[in-house]
């Protein structure tokens, strides 16, 4: 099934940062067609993360632009660079920000998801056959972002970060399935590993919090604490298996005492999905003494920095921490979209908004309204 | 096999510490008779651990004086309470720090060893049943310390605090496993699990960092860095399985970034064993992205934190620690005892100096020389 626009610029529309912390401009950029181990991907659904909103506000040091943002997508290949054999031309696919090669040192390892095959050229916005970017404003090119820019209708993307998927699968929902939804499930499942009947507390109701409340049930955990200064995320929070709520603010003592208290001796499990240091920590010391393990979801801001004190790991508490979720982004979003057809997992519960790219800087603002979990935008083909 | 001192308070001589930073006074102690699940132990051989020192240093905030410290010894049972049935007057013992109960929620987790049933005692120098000291001088009670008080010639325990080992065993050697060698040991095997084909770094070369490194040369790791500012240590620790020495004198860069550079990005397994929370930070950050673990064995000063960016677990190292290298007391120090036996790991070889226990203040000050590891006191009965 070739394309008829295969080897030529495909000029569409996509939402281009020029400056942080500016509103994004829909622009008609060029997309380059995809060289030699690249795909160029028809985008039909993008969700916004905070990781987009983080380095839109300017304070990611390692933020360029201008650039195109977007990391939580799904969409059709349209065509394929030389030498690219796991997908082809109408393959519907989710773009991952974290690769897989199944060859470096980290994908054989065994013990880890974080491939390092294109990490040198995606962590600067490029691309790593030329170390140059595919998109372009008259000439000028647009930095890419986390080698996925999903907020174009077109990208172009390293074929290691192209997981091919079920096509009946809705492209408008398991666009979520790119980012915070897999991100909470596989901290439970492979960081954490919780085991049946756990007693497990989770900083954070977002979207990425939610999730671990769902693996959490789906893992068997007999307690699933939930804690948010948000009230209004209880109600959405039971849906999705926290048995329990508190809020940090009806209570003198510190939140860490409170869990503790609460569940004679500390969690089994504790899950950071904020990116606030301090509940980090507080995240850690609310574990039980001798085994209690916590994780950090969430992402801080750059130079922030967390500390305790050493005793709480030498009296047998565990400190980790998981980028999207410990999955093996190729061979692992596939099944996870697998779950969804067969009902094993939600992910249209997480949308509250939709509404076009052409809105994306009020889908921005909503990032910012509690009642908001995803907003999907229609690429508007 | 009743003893004759069964039942009678015995007067004996002890290393009594009266004031932090004082010389201890070898003095004439009464050591009542063990009460209803208590054992007293005669015990012949303790060496000193920096535990010992740093409660005596005054720098301990739980640490109360008067009191009788020590904690790496071993002994015979002199006479049991009532309701003691695992040991009997004439068993060759081992105090242990830690207590094995068996029944509590920690020894039932199967997760640790850090059990919990007397420690609400032990923490304040005295014994469960009635709160108080089995240590008088002229009847103005001495405190116990660690629940084992070894620096006596006869002590009070309770039962749970007492592993029975091989009568044919050397007590002047194996008092040794009561706390730095198991401890190196079970870092590696239990905490950490070091595989076949690691990369290992032992920050801290005395004698816990030196039973790390043979821990990590049987479970088979294939380059074993030690790291120690003092270069007297390199030769004895090849002995222990130390493949390469670094001294950080040596370099201008973070020691951090110098092994990262020296492992092609990073270690498997670290190991702080100094106490230095600057180190530990190091000990982590030296770890290689993806899966590197990390591992407390020194005890921090009072007060002092840990710290570090959040990125660095998020990017898949583990933070951990361990106390008494996760060893169950009761049920793992006899065994081993056995492969000490076996000679399938070392002991004489940590034992640097030998005593009695009137050179007790002298064996202290040992402790802070670098030809020193570990110093055994006779207890001269
Ligand atoms: N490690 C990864 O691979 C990965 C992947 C995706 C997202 N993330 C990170 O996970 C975090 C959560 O993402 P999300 O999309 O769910 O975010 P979100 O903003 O939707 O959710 C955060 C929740 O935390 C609550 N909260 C804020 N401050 C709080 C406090 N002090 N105490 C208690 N609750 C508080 C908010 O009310 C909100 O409900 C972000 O930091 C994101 O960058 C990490
Ligand atoms: N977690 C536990 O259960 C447990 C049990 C026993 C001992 N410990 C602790 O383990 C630690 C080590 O005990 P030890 O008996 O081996 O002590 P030690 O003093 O004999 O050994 C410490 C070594 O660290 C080296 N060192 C000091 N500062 C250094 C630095 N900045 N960089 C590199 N090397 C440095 C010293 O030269 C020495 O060789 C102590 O903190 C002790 O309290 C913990
Ligand atoms: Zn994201
Ligand atoms: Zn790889
Ligand atoms: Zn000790
Ligand atoms: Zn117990």
């Amino acid at each position: 099934m070739a394309s008829s626009t295969a080897g030529q610029v495909i000029t569409c529309k996509a939402a281009v940062a020029y400056e942080a912390n500016q509103p994004l401009v829909i622009e008609d950029v060029q997309v380059a067609p995809p060289q030699a181990g690249e795909v160029r991907i028809k985008v039909l659904s993008t969700a916004l993360c905070h990781t987009d909103y983080y380095t839109w506000s300017g304070k990611d040091p390692e933020g360029l632009f201008p650039c195109i943002l977007g990391h939580e997508a799904a969409g059709i290949v349209e065509s394929v660079g030389e030498g690219v054999t796991d997908v082809q031309p109408g393959d519907h696919v989710i773009p991952c920000y974290q690769a897989e090669c199944k060859e470096c040192k980290f994908c054989k390892s065994g013990k880890t998801n974080l491939c390092g095959k294109v990490r040198a050229a995606t962590g600067v916005g490029v691309m790593m056959s030329d170390r140059k970017s595919r998109f372009s404003v008259n000439g000028k090119p647009i930095y890419h972002f986390m080698g996925t820019s999903t907020f174009s209708q077109y990208t172009v993307v390293h074929d290691v970060s192209v997981a091919k998927i079920n096509p009946q699968a809705p492209l408008d929902k398991v666009c979520l399935l790119g980012c915070g939804v897999s991100t909470g499930l596989g901290a439970v499942w492979n960081t954490a590993k919780v085991e049946e009947g756990s007693i497990v507390a989770i900083f954070g109701l977002g979207t990425v919090g939610l999730a671990v409340a769902e693996g959490a049930k789906t893992a068997g955990a007999s307690r699933i604490i939930g804690i948010d200064i948000d009230t209004n995320k209880f109600d959405v929070a039971k849906k999705f298996g926290v048995t329990e709520f508190v809020n940090p603010k009806d209570h003198d003592k510190p939140i860490q005492q409170v869990i503790v208290d609460l569940t004679d001796g500390g969690v089994d499990y504790s899950f950071e999905c904020i990116g606030n240091v301090s509940i980090m920590r507080a995240a850690l010391e609310c574990c039980h003494k001798g085994w209690g393990t916590s994780v950090i979801v969430g992402v801080a801001a750059s130079g922030q920095e967390i500390s305790t004190r050493p005793f709480q790991l030498v009296t047998g508490r565990v400190w980790k921490g998981t980028a999207f979720g410990g999955f093996k982004s190729r061979s692992q979003v596939p099944w996870l979209v697998e779950k969804y057809m067969n009902k094993e997992i939600k992910v249209d519960e997480y949308i509250t908004h939709n509404m076009n790219l052409t809105d994306i800087n009020k889908a921005f603002d909503l990032l910012h309204d509690g009642g908001c979990l995803r907003c999907v935008l229609a690429m508007e083909h």
